[in-house]
């Protein structure tokens, strides 16, 4: 979500514009891609997907948590009639962005709601915000 | 998602650089806020948020499917043992998108989970992919 991570510095946002190819951006707290399994089947059944990349990138605000710190602190701002509302959301709580982007590239490997070419051509990457770089991560 | 829609075009995505404003994009396809409660409960509670706004683009692809439709649709392609996951998603399609930015603002009006400055000071926005224009769209 955080706008120091722009995608538009290491791939072209309309990388065929004159075929319509365009590069869709699911954005959300953490980037973690189990938040985007509904934009992914959607976008990949109506329009067609070649290909999914997970980006994270540093200082990233899912490390300024615990997925309990985070869920009690919510809940003092909220009546408690509501709490279970806030009890169903997970949080996504990291400790390590690369590990993070190996999780979720672990994590769409295993899935069996995505088909096996996305799975198979999927990429991660590691957005550096201090020097505007990307870094491959690679599954073992 | 779609990158045509680029909210950089009518707001500054760095705001306030030097006092380290910054605007946190929250990005799904139909742009439906029901999907961004996590990141808006997130971000405001470890950063503070100071305005929601809701943008909806023309064109958008929310407009080309029927939820019973593309769920069964999703369906086809996936073994029958994990049809209960695709049943849980929430397709959000839609038919005319200044009445979901209405309906949007409507929904954030309601929910019990967002503190009332955000509730009140939110605005909504429909994004013209054709002339770049974002009109600003008003409940009564």
């Amino acid at each position: 979500m955080d706008p120091r991570c722009s995608i538009d510095k290491f791939v072209s946002l309309n990388v065929g514009s004159k075929t319509g190819e365009l590069v869709m951006q699911s954005r959300n707290a953490g980037g973690n891609i189990r938040f985007a399994i509904r934009d992914i089947l959607l976008i990949d059944r109506q329009f067609g997907l070649d290909e999914v990349v997970v980006v994270h990138h540093t200082d990233c605000g899912s490390l300024t948590f615990t997925n309990k710190g985070l869920r009690d602190a919510v809940k003092e701002r909220i009546d408690s009639a509501h709490w279970d509302e806030v009890d169903k959301i997970d949080w996504g709580a990291n400790t390590d962005m690369a590990a993070s982007v190996k999780g979720d590239l672990e994590w769409l490997r295993a899935t069996p709601l995505i088909r096996d070419e996305l799975k198979l051509n999927a990429r991660g990457f590691l957005f550096d915000i201090q020097t505007g770089e990307a870094e491959e991560i690679k599954l073992a």
